[in-house]
Formats: C-alpha cells, sequence, structure tokens
C-alpha cells in the first residue's frame, strides 16, 4: 500500500483556512476528526473526510492541520496501517504511548500565541469542544465552529449524501413495536422530568423505528434525526424512501392515530432550526435530553439552562439488552453465520496447498458462503483477512497492493462478520493449514486462556465490563506478553457491530454495568510486527450464571457464547491448558458439533459437516 | 454499643446555623466532612467534629446537617458501625448502594428553594467545593463558606489541638536528605513551570523534611504547612517544638546555608495569610502547585489563573516509590511484626481454650509483643480484633460495650500493624482456635485463592492497580460470593499506613501507574453479616519480575510479601487449591520459617518459633 499524496491537497485546504469567504478569521490550525454529524464509527463516503486530506482511512483517527504541520491521532489498532497510507506531510502521533501528546497539548506547543482553531460543529462532539475549547482558551487560543466544512470546500469529487430505500422489521425480529419504545422512552423522560429527546446517533433512529438502511456501509441506519416530545414525534429524514407504501403502513403515516403517536415527518436537513425553535420556546424547567455526545452544533441550539446531557441515552442503554425475539434472531444469525465459515475453512484447507487462494480471494469466498443463507443482507465490516506479517496489522484489511497468498506456512486470521436481517455476527479465528511451530500453538494458547478466562467468568450482577479485562490478559502478561486493544465491545441486533454503552476494556471509559441481555465480544490477541496475528473472538450474550451461594442476593451472570465455530485445535497446546479449560473447549466444540452439525445436515452440506466433525474432536490432556 | 443522644447538640447547631455572630446569612444546611484542614484520614481528637455531631466515629463519613434532617453518607466498611453509634436523628446514606442519593441530588431534594449550604472553607477539599457548588448551583441554591466553624462553636469542651515533639529521621532510614528531596522537587516544579509548590498534606511535610511527629494517633505526622518556592522554603509550624536542638541541627536552622536552603519557620496559623500575600505577589505565568485536594480556602488563596491542580502531589508520588533504604527498612519492620505476631499466636493458642481472652485482651497483647521490638513507636492504626459476627464489622474496634470472648467456636479476625522507626506494618490473620466448619474453610479458601492471585500476578509495567482488582475476587465470583471494599492500598513507610497515589480497587479512582518500589496491601476478605469476617492481608513490595519473553521491552512487575506471617492451614480446604496455589502457600510458608525464623531464634524465643515451625508444616493437596 503506498501512501497518499497530500503536498497539494494540505496547500489548499491551508489556504481556505484564510479565506474570508469560508472563515470570518483566518483560523491557524483546523480539525478533522473522523466522524460525521451523527458521531458514527462507520461513516459514509461523503464524510470520509479525515481519509481525503491525509491517506489513512482506518476507522478511528483525528487529524489537526496546522500553517506548519499535519498531525494524525489514532490508536493501537492503527499505528501500522496509517504508517503505511500517509506521507511524510504527515506526523503519527500514537495514542496510548506514554510520550504522546494529546490533542490539546501539541496545539498549544505549535500554534502562534492568541492562534484560532478551526473545527466543523457537526462534527465535533459537544464533550470534545468541551474539554478542546477550555484546554485551548486557558493557552489563550479560540476553538471556533467553521460552519463551511473546509474539506468540503477543496473536496471536489466529494460523493453524493447516500438515501436509499428503508427496511422494515416486524415484531418477530424487534419483539417490541415502535409505538412501545416511544412510551418506554416517555417515560423515561418522565423519570428524569425532560421534556424533550433529542436522537442523534443513526443507530438509535433506526433501533426506535424499527427500521433499517445502508446509507452507510456495513451499519444497517440510514441519515436521519428524531425529536421525541411528550406528544409530538418529528422525524428528519430526506428523499422519496418516506413514500415506499411499507415504511407507510409501517409508521402508520396514513393512519388516524392518537396525536402522540403521530409522527411528522421533516426534512434531514432542519433538523438545527427545528431544534433552535423548540430551544427558543422552553418555559423554565423544561429541559431537552441530548447524548453529551451529540453535536455541538446541536447542543448549542438548546440555551445552556435547558440541556440535560448524559453519556449514554436510554435508548443507548435500552437497545443494548436484548429483547427475547433478538436473542433468538441473533442465535439463529451466528448459527448460520458457523454454517457459512464450515464451509469456508473446508475449501481453505483444500485449496490453501495449491497456492492460489490470496487474502481478497478467501475474504471473497467469505462473503459467497455467508451470502448463501437465509436472510443475508451485507457484511458487519471490511473483512480482515491476513496471512502471516499482515496478521499483525490489527484492522488490517486486504488490498491488492498488500494481498498476500496464504501458505502452508503462515499463521491465518480471519475477523468477519455479516448482517442478517435477525442478528449481527463478528468472529475471529486464527488458523493455520500447514504445521504450527511450537512458539505459534504457544502464543495461541495463551490468547485462547484468556478467550475462555472472559467467557467462562462468572461475577456479581451489576459489574461492568472494564473489571473483566485483566482475565483475557492474565495468561499472556504471566509470559511477559499482551496486546493493545480491548478485549470487547456491544455488538448490535442486526445494527451496528460496535456498540455502547458496555465493552470489555482497560480503558476505563464510562462504561454501564453489564446486564442479562447485553451482548459483548470477547477478543483477546497476540501481534508481533512483521510476523504473524492471533485473536480468538466469538460474540458472547450476557445470561444468569446459577452459583452455589447468592452474596447479599445480588445474582451472578457469566456469558455464553454465540459464535459456534470450532477453534483449530491443531493451534493448541494443550499442556499449558488446566483441566477445566480443557473441559471448556471440548465443551463448547461439542455444542458446535451438536447445532451446527445439526444446520450443515438439514442444508445438505455434508463435506462441512465431516470437516466439523473432524476439528471438533475432543482434547485431550496428558496428565 | 449504644449510640450517642444528639438531640440536643442539632438543636445547638441549627441554632448556630441561623446565629448572625457566626453566619452572615442563615445555611439551612451545614456540611461536617471527616477531614482536617490538611484532608487526612485519621485526625487528631480536636478535628472529630463528624463524629462529636453525630457518634459515629469510624474513618470515613460526611454528615450533612439540615432543620429537619441529619444524614450520615459512609461507605460499605461502615454501615454496621455507623447504624450502631447513631441515634434515630441520623439517616445513614449507604454509599456504593443502587438508590442511596448523592449528597448533591439528597440536598436538592430536601432544600426549600434558594437555599445557603454553609462548609468550613478549610475542611473542604477544593474539587469536592467545585463538583459540589456546581450542583448546587444549578438546582438554585449556594454553598457558602463559614469561616468560624459551627461545630466548634458548640463544642464545649474541645481537645487543643497536640503540639508533640518532632523525631528527626538520619539517612539510614530514609536514603534521601531532605534537601536532596527539595532539589527533586524543585526540579519537577521546573519541567511544569511553576514557582511556589504548598505542601498541605500532613505526610508530606513529614516526608519532605524527614522529621516525624505525634500529633496524630496512629500517623507519625506533625501539624504543619510548608511553602516551597525556587529560592525560599517556609515551614509553618507551632509550639516549642523547634527549639529542640535535634531539630535545629537536623534542618540546619543555626547554620549558614546557601539561601535557597534556609528554612524560615513561621506559625502554623499564618499559612492563609502568607499564601494570600504570595498570590498577590505574582507575576503573570507564576503558577502556584497545589494538590485538587487541599482545602478550598488555601486554593482560593491563590487567583484562578494563577493555580496549577494535580490529583497527586510531586511529592505524593515520590514517597510512593520506596528506595533501597525504606525498604530494607520496611523488610526489618515486618520481620520484627512476625515476631510479635507469632508470640501472640502461640499464647492465643493456649489462652482462648480457658475462656478468660478477650477481643481486647488479644489486643492489648498483640500491642505488648510489638512493643518489645527494636524501635517501637505506636500502632500504625486501631487494632480491629474481632471474633464471630464482630468480624463482619469491617472496620471493627473492640469497646467494652461490644467486647466479645474468643472461643474454640468462633473465627478470630485480626488486623493490626504497628509504627516501628524504620516501618510501617499492617497484617490481618484469621485464625480458628478450635475445629473450622466445612463452610467456614471453603470460604477462607476463596479468600486466600484471590489473596495469591494478587500477590502472584505478573503484569506489565505501568498497570493501574485497579486493573488487578478482579484477581482477587475470581474464586469469590465463581461461588456468588464477593466483599464490599477495595483490595488494597498503598503503604507509607514510617508514615501513614494508608497513602496514595497506588492501591487496587473496583472503583476506578485516579490511581497511578504501579512501579517497582511501590508498596501496597493486598487483602481479600468474605464478610457474613452476623456471623463472621474473613481477610488474609499482606503488606507486599512492587518489584520486577523475570518473564519468558518480553513484549515491546515493557517489562514486568510482580509482587514480593514483605508480610511473613503464617496463613492459619487448618481453615484451608487444600482440595480447593491449584497445585500452583499450593505451591505458593508452601514456599511463602518456607520463606516464614527462614527469615522470621531466624530472628525467633536470634531473639530467643523458642517456644514461638516452635509455633511458627508447626504452623508452616507444608501443604500436600490429594491428587
Amino acid at each position: 500500500m503506498s501512501p497518499k499524496i497530500t503536498t497539494e491537497l494540505l496547500k489548499q485546504l491551508r489556504q481556505v483556512m484564510k479565506n474570508p469567504r469560508y472563515v470570518q478569521e483566518p483560523v491557524q490550525a483546523y480539525i478533522v476528526p473522523s466522524g460525521d454529524a451523527h458521531q458514527s464509527e462507520y461513516i459514509a463516503p461523503c464524510d470520509c473526510r479525515r481519509a481525503f486530506i491525509s491517506g489513512f482511512d482506518g476507522s478511528a483517527g483525528t487529524a489537526i492541520v496546522t500553517e506548519q504541520h499535519a498531525a494524525m491521532w489514532t490508536d493501537g489498532r492503527y499505528f501500522l496501517q496509517a504508517a503505511h497510507q500517509m506521507d511524510s506531510n504527515w506526523t503519527l502521533m500514537k495514542m496510548g504511548l506514554k510520550d504522546t501528546p494529546t490533542q490539546e497539548d501539541w496545539l498549544v506547543s505549535v500554534l502562534p500565541e492568541g492562534s484560532k482553531v478551526g473545527v466543523d460543529p457537526f462534527i465535533i462532539p459537544a464533550d470534545q469542544w468541551k474539554r478542546m475549547s477550555k484546554a485551548l482558551r486557558s493557552a489563550g487560543h479560540d476553538l471556533v465552529p467553521v460552519k463551511e466544512n473546509l474539506i468540503n470546500t477543496i473536496w471536489t469529487d466529494c460523493p453524493q449524501r447516500p438515501c436509499k430505500p428503508l427496511i422494515t422489521l416486524d415484531l418477530s425480529y424487534t419483539g417490541v413495536s415502535w409505538r412501545d419504545k416511544i412510551v418506554a422512552l416517555r417515560s423515561k423522560m418522565a423519570e428524569r422530568k425532560v421534556m424533550w429527546f433529542v436522537v442523534t446517533a443513526l443507530d438509535e433512529v433506526a433501533w426506535l423505528f424499527n427500521l433499517r438502511g445502508s446509507d452507510v456501509e456495513y451499519n444497517p441506519v440510514f441519515f436521519a434525526y428524531a425529536v421525541i416530545g411528550m406528544n409530538t414525534i418529528r422525524l428528519f429524514i430526506d428523499g422519496d424512501r418516506m413514500m415506499d407504501p411499507a415504511v407507510r403502513e409501517h409508521l402508520q403515516l396514513d393512519s388516524t392515530l392518537e396525536p402522540e403517536f403521530k409522527i411528522q415527518v421533516m426534512p434531514y436537513g432542519s433538523i438545527l432550526s427545528e431544534l433552535q425553535a423548540v430551544g427558543a420556546g422552553l418555559s423554565p424547567k423544561e429541559k431537552v435530553w441530548l447524548s453529551d455526545k451529540a453535536s455541538y452544533a446541536l447542543t448549542e441550539a438548546i440555551p445552556k439552562a435547558y440541556r440535560y446531557l448524559t453519556p449514554y441515552t436510554p435508548i443507548c442503554i435500552a437497545k443494548a439488552v436484548k429483547n427475547a425475539a433478538e436473542t433468538e434472531g441473533m442465535r439463529r444469525a451466528h448459527i448460520k453465520d458457523a454454517v457459512a465459515l464450515c464451509e469456508l475453512f473446508n475449501w481453505l484447507e483444500k485449496e490453501v496447498p495449491k497456492g492460489t487462494v490470496t487474502e481478497i480471494v478467501a475474504a471473497d469466498k467469505a462473503e459467497e458462503f455467508r451470502s448463501q443463507q437465509k436472510d443475508f443482507v451485507e457484511l458487519s465490516f471490511a473483512t480482515i483477512s491476513s496471512t502471516g506479517p499482515n496478521g499483525a496489522i490489527i484492522h488490517y484489511k486486504p488490498v491488492p497492493e498488500t494481498n498476500r497468498t496464504l501458505s502452508v506456512n503462515e499463521i491465518y486470521l480471519l475477523d468477519s462478520g455479516a448482517q442478517y436481517k435477525d442478528g449481527t455476527t463478528d468472529v475471529t479465528r486464527t488458523m493455520h493449514f500447514g504445521t504450527p511451530s511450537a512458539y505459534e500453538k504457544e502464543c495461541f494458547t495463551y490468547v485462547l486462556k484468556g478467550h475462555i478466562a472472559v467467557s467462562a467468568a462468572i461475577f456479581p450482577n451489576g459489574t461492568k465490563g472494564h473489571l473483566l479485562d485483566s482475565f483475557a490478559r492474565s495468561a499472556l502478561w504471566d509470559c511477559g506478553l499482551d496486546y493493545l486493544h480491548g478485549t470487547g465491545h456491544g455488538v448490535g441486533s442486526f445494527l451496528n457491530v460496535h456498540e455502547g454503552p458496555c465493552g470489555i476494556s482497560y480503558k476505563t471509559f464510562a462504561d454501564e454495568p453489564l446486564e442479562a441481555g447485553m451482548i459483548v465480544s470477547d477478543e483477546p490477541g497476540y501481534y508481533e510486527d512483521g510476523s504473524f496475528g492471533i485473536r480468538i473472538e466469538n460474540v458472547v450474550l450476557v445470561i444468569p450464571a446459577e452459583t452455589k451461594y447468592n452474596f447479599k442476593n445480588r445474582g451472578s451472570l457469566t456469558f455464553e457464547p454465540l459464535t459456534l465455530v470450532p477453534i483449530q485445535t491443531k493451534m493448541i497446546d494443550v499442556n499449558l491448558l488446566t483441566e477445566k479449560e480443557c473441559n471448556w473447549v471440548n465443551e463448547y466444540h461439542q455444542k458446535c458439533r451438536e447445532v451446527v452439525g445439526a444446520e450443515l445436515e438439514r442444508q445438505g452440506r455434508h463435506e462441512a459437516l465431516r470437516w466439523l466433525l473432524r476439528e471438533t474432536e475432543p482434547l485431550a490432556r496428558v496428565q
């Protein structure tokens, strides 16, 4: 992968940073965050402004361009990728390393006195604005909102904002109607004494209305906002997709409804002016609830005294706890996904020795097998199909320049998943199609021990996920090893593959306590730059645990793996496993056999079934 | 223990809350925090205002009195104790439980509109002031500083502030001279570009000057402040103790010194006016460094633009990393402490069956044996000597009303420690002098497994202690059990038994990363209200760990137990231990035999030596 040449683009950006047509006063620095106006992690091509200006297209990163410098902050998953994709105009700021300055500290160190730092107020979350603005002000600089996005002014071939048709989900998928979700939301609003709730995150809009879209690749969402009052519902959405009879029927747009469930459809672009009108019309004590991650622009539309900001919205929290219909859907989706992967791995086992399977071919084949399954919609993220040294690039995506051929001499890491109408999957398996070295097996086994330690953990109700992170690392730590990413993230139900408010990470972010029905990933890893990458990932469901005692009647929780794909036993050094760990693997494989085996049988996929049976032979520990 | 009757006192307090002699305007609520003007955890009798007004004398708690209500916030360690010590005028607010309101939320819920909430500005830390003031203001109330402490106005027999002689510590104890500590501090100040540093914590003053005192029971500190400039040293301290020739010699008060090491001694009470003078004389860019936990009064003395506030001071961080002299001192202190405890447990084993040993007798006997050891100064905290149900009161201290007789039918928990001139100890052992039940052994063994999991943990350099907390709980969690306190705290070197900035807790407080030389406690427990308490506590030293690999050259750390007191094998259900855990116990006991055995031998304590040898017989696991 060769870096993007950005010299000319940076020159143009530095010109518009001083051009009175776009800025009231020249700005000495311009911040280009990753996100869109909804603070999405995955964004539409029209919103890939940071990738456009820098070449770095990983999912997380913030660019800052000053008159003299261009710098990119990203985290451990992307150090290698960013270094490859950016040219020498850019300085890589490795977040999480001790000597890396924060964006604020760096700005203060490079800016001339009394500088203005510009940012698009629709793209920067209010909480980030606040922190950055304060830090800059205390050093004598100013953070200023620049209404017109400066990247857009130089991005001549910027694609259109997508506006694709919607999918309606009935009760068999969602378990709860959108009306009942509105009722529940209003009751949370009443509890907190707020009169309005502004839905800004795309997955929250989709979840609330039981609608899905395809405006953003991998995330089945659509560009929209919603403003929910105690008696009104306003949906801000563009295009003729609201003319679709199925959507009109689903939202009961043409029925005579009680007024409090009547949805007013408004143009997407009118959210700011409508919210300003709401803000102007508030009586004392009428609060408006927003996420503290909503954009600065929308947050400012509500006078400060009337804002009620929380890190997680009631929708985010309700969405995280899957109901029975969603849980059953997720189970079905994971069984289908396992069928596809059994087919894939069986195929790879035969084809890899021929030397014709590249990372891209393998990724495409995985998609092909998945697309044969019922209710398949699309992939849930860009497939990480990586062999040998590419496996050490944590969020690698094969492109022709890097595309490596799978062989019997290298470890192959496949992190992939799909959106099915009944659920979202995300699974990583690390395979060797020849004979792994003792060292590779050793590292794999430590990662497996960490995976099991989390998956089999029993913990009190109300425990936050970050308290489980060290369980995943303990076996690696014992040998002086570690990995530079979190252990797990929330997973949506036919929604975003990464969602809040729960997760498992050493970073003490404000995660909400785990509760039964939440779904997270369990994905420890180990990576050697230039050599190989190992990761073992299941999606797991939080379930009540039966325990011998019950301290303070709190109840306990544990995890049930939804992912049911064999873990390659060839990679395991059985002697490093405890008896309990060995039993865990055997019981897991037994379940794969029973559940996925039955489905393979049903689908008449006999060769893949034979592969599954071979791969799930019980391990035997030497005593 | 019968509760303190507070009806009359509360009436008096409510009167002075409206008395224009003490308050500019009536206050509708008055906050009585635990601390003193130095935000100490352990306080002098004259500072026990919260205990005076409420009766509750645990180490942590905040009282708030309004015209109608009196409420006490405290944490899980003290729920039982507070409930016992307070009369029905008081509402107990159990911190950490889901439904307990914060102080701010509670105040907002009970106060009439536009209320004033008073607090002594010397007692409330600046960060708490800020948080509370903001919350109250946004609800239409005001937090106001009340210069005269209102509790003092009604506390007619309030004791005098102590002013006891000082102890000087030479290099063999401290490893570094006070001059070198000043040099190191000034270099940290230069790094951060601050001109002044204000030392407000008593243990930080004591550490900086290599002095100790006895103004506060258990903590070898003395009432003083210091203000360190780049060229000046001001020590604010009262009494004729500065006339002591040893102190004058130690501080070189009468020598001709370079001016930047000349200590100006000033009255303790002049700190505020002197600091205000410093604040008034600052040139632009001259910052003053304070802990963000310094009192609101002192923080306000420096104009906001000139303040440099950090959660931990450079002294706090330097003090936490013990040098070779301090580490060796801590080792010696722990060996002496172990000798005393071997004597005690040997004595208890003989005496308990006679039915004459009460909790107080046992505590006194422990102190007697400790006081026989070289360089013994005092206890490091009130001995927790508790048997049967008293053991479940986590920070119990026996008093005549609760004093229970030890017996062969109950578990005995002893959490005790001492100040020696060469180090501070803190050790908990849980013993049974008869035959423990299978359930008691089971619980004890889970606690032991947690203790070992932390003590034997290997983790990367730079890991924060809170990431280790779940290791201590995992075995308990597996059976649905837990304990409602943190797992470890920093321990001073002949200083406070609880010190920052490191610790091991599920509470994600801003702990600093662990590094070699830090000393913390490892003390998981299990408590059944009304039945028994179990805790196993060692003080452990952070040391470099040898590992097979070394990821990113980060290096690894582990713990070395400094405490060397046998863990009662009678209480262990060996079959619940893994082989590794069993080996840990045997190796630990082997070290107790060698190190403490040699010292018992040297001191001619042959009976205690025989007890030690009996108690450290290797465990054998049934295969």
